[in-house]
């Protein structure tokens, strides 16, 4: 069986999996991480760059693509693959975290938002969200979520449990219907449940028996500590298939991510690594390094002396502190993709830890560095 | 003879010349224009960026640089060349049109302006200048000149020649005294004179008198009428020696250059293409394209389909556009890159034309297109 995004587990660890992922574009590894390009491309960051770092997916927001140019403007100039030049894995969200932060007005139907573009009131069912994602193209869709604010009463959290089912159920059918969306377009759902683990496993329960593509973990890292966070996930991935796809999403920080595999999850997104970037927080193998500090300015030392991304390999510590500080566009990229080639490196350690039974070591050095 | 900026001709047309110019750091060829790296880099771009562009050189601002990060810094951090991880030639002008465009206080023995960074006076001398330009380690320095807003008072104008004229004595003598510089750094002097052709030629001889290892014209291009640059431009070229570069300085469009080429100029300089590029004005084989055009939403072509630079190859005018309706980085890198392409391929065209001896058909094309 497996459908459109069949996995094969190359190495354990524990709960912790080291997998080959294939769709009908190609095979992904994991664990892996997946740069965020927001508006088409990861911000200051081109394809050719993207091929460079060579991510295993790159997650793309049906939100603002929705919103501009327009998912039917996408479709036209080729689907997202052809619209921003990249060749590899795209994973397009639903949009329902996006219209969540902004405070959208929701039913049982779909959700109404004000754009951030134009003011003007969109609305946007789970079905316009299958619809979406297909004019994009991306290989793995994302089904419509309801998230909640937490902390959050059980009551709340229970309505956007059962209004995510719901959804899911419409998801799935609308897009096993549709023709306008790349052939074996992998389909994720999404589970809800707050931090309430009994709530999580019944999302989880409900999600899974709509035999999806993968699975999504939506609505965490907003804001609850970590060891909430880990809980929730817990009785998720319990529930979870084995042979399908695990990806938590908005989690990016190195010692979430590490825990999150030793659950047992595969694939993650987050902007945190372009974003830090832009504001002059480089990840290191020592921690972060505040570029903006006044001791880098003479400094003619690479960001990571044991980095060997494109950025570490010419630019200095000064030149790239002058330029972050001078506002410089050429600054954000060069230290967006050192911070991106920081990750990815990371998650090639915790793909060798695993591979190696080693994965509790990894733990412990990561949780001592960035706990 | 000939000092640090050795000329070869290699081909004539009429005035027009194709030369080889030689520095310590080795040679370019001319007509060249050159790409304005305002703060250490071409806006958005980046060493790597401009290897692939492949310019014969890149402009930096002593002013910006002087103020952020300071000419210490870059001379603690390598120089220019290793602070911006670029190996190609690098010319700095003076800083004297930055200043004049912040209505300094100008007195006989230097200027005094505001810094845009943080308000603080800041004293620039023609000493200061070239201090600054020995320890940012530029291949061609320029002399302190004084600007003068057109139209202008003859005296006004007058006073500036003066003015620049005895700068140029103290330039001359403090770079050969100093020693924090590049061994054979070049040093250009400038001839002001507003539109005048009379104080324009006596401009020319006074700084000719002087020796310098090439001359940048400068003062023009700031409002006045093509044919009052030409002719101001003219008289200074007669007076100019054959075996030194001639550089008119702020001049970037395709007939501005052409024409200036056909008077004998070697080199030009200009922020234009860059500035267009991310206001989305896109230089073409058939003429300005303006991508914010909605027209232009769907277009799945290149920008100019007769362009080979790298984003030609691969992105859309649509995709381009959705970047810069956004406000992507992305977007301005990526336009930036094919318009500077355009205007090299543009000098190469012209190199090609002296070679050729057929220059006036391509002043004609040009003027037709861009006039």
């Amino acid at each position: 069986m497996s459908g459109a995004a069949r996995v094969d587990v190359v190495a354990r660890d524990g709960a912790a999996r080291r997998t080959t992922v294939t769709t009908a574009r190609g095979a992904y590894r994991t664990p892996a991480f997946m740069p965020v390009g927001t508006r088409g491309a990861v911000k200051a960051l081109d394809a050719a760059d993207l091929e460079r770092l060579d991510p295993p997916v790159v997650l793309a927001n049906t939100y603002h693509l929705l919103l501009r140019p327009g998912a039917d403007v996408v479709a036209a100039l080729g689907g997202i693959h052809r619209f921003a030049g990249f060749g590899g894995h795209v994973l397009t969200d639903s949009g329902g975290y996006q219209v969540h932060s902004l405070s959208p007005s929701v039913d049982d139907d779909g959700v109404t938002f004000t754009s951030v573009y134009d003011g003007a009131a969109v609305r946007l069912t789970p079905e316009d969200a299958i619809d979406a994602q297909g004019l994009i193209g991306a290989d793995v869709a994302m089904v419509l979520d309801v998230c909640v604010t937490l902390p959050a009463s059980t009551e709340v959290v229970r309505t956007a449990v059962d209004r995510t089912a719901a959804w899911a159920v419409r998801a799935r059918e609308h897009h096993r219907r549709i023709e306008h969306r790349p052939a074996g377009q992998a389909l994720f759902g999404i589970v809800q449940g707050g931090v309430d683990p009994v709530l999580r496993r019944e999302s989880a329960e409900r999600t899974v028996a709509l035999d999806f593509d993968g699975y999504g973990v939506g609505g965490l890292s907003v804001g609850e500590g970590r060891p909430e966070l880990l809980d929730a996930l817990a009785a998720v991935v319990e529930v979870l298939p084995s042979d399908r796809p695990r990806y938590l999403m908005g989690v990016g920080d190195p010692v979430g991510m590490v825990e999150a595999v030793a659950l047992g999850v595969d694939q993650f997104d987050c902007v945190a690594p372009t974003r830090l970037a832009r504001h002059g927080t480089v990840l290191t193998a020592e921690g972060r390094l505040n570029l903006r500090n006044a001791r880098f300015a003479r400094d003619a030392g690479p960001l990571d002396p044991t980095c060997t991304c494109s950025t570490c390999a010419r630019w200095s510590r000064g030149y790239l502190r002058h330029l972050l500080s001078v506002g410089e566009p050429t600054g954000w990229r060069l230290v967006s993709i050192h911070n991106l080639a920081w990750t990815l490196a990371l998650m090639d350690r915790v793909a060798e830890a695993i591979e190696h039974g080693s994965l509790d070591g990894l733990r412990r050095e990561l949780a001592e560095r960035w706990g």
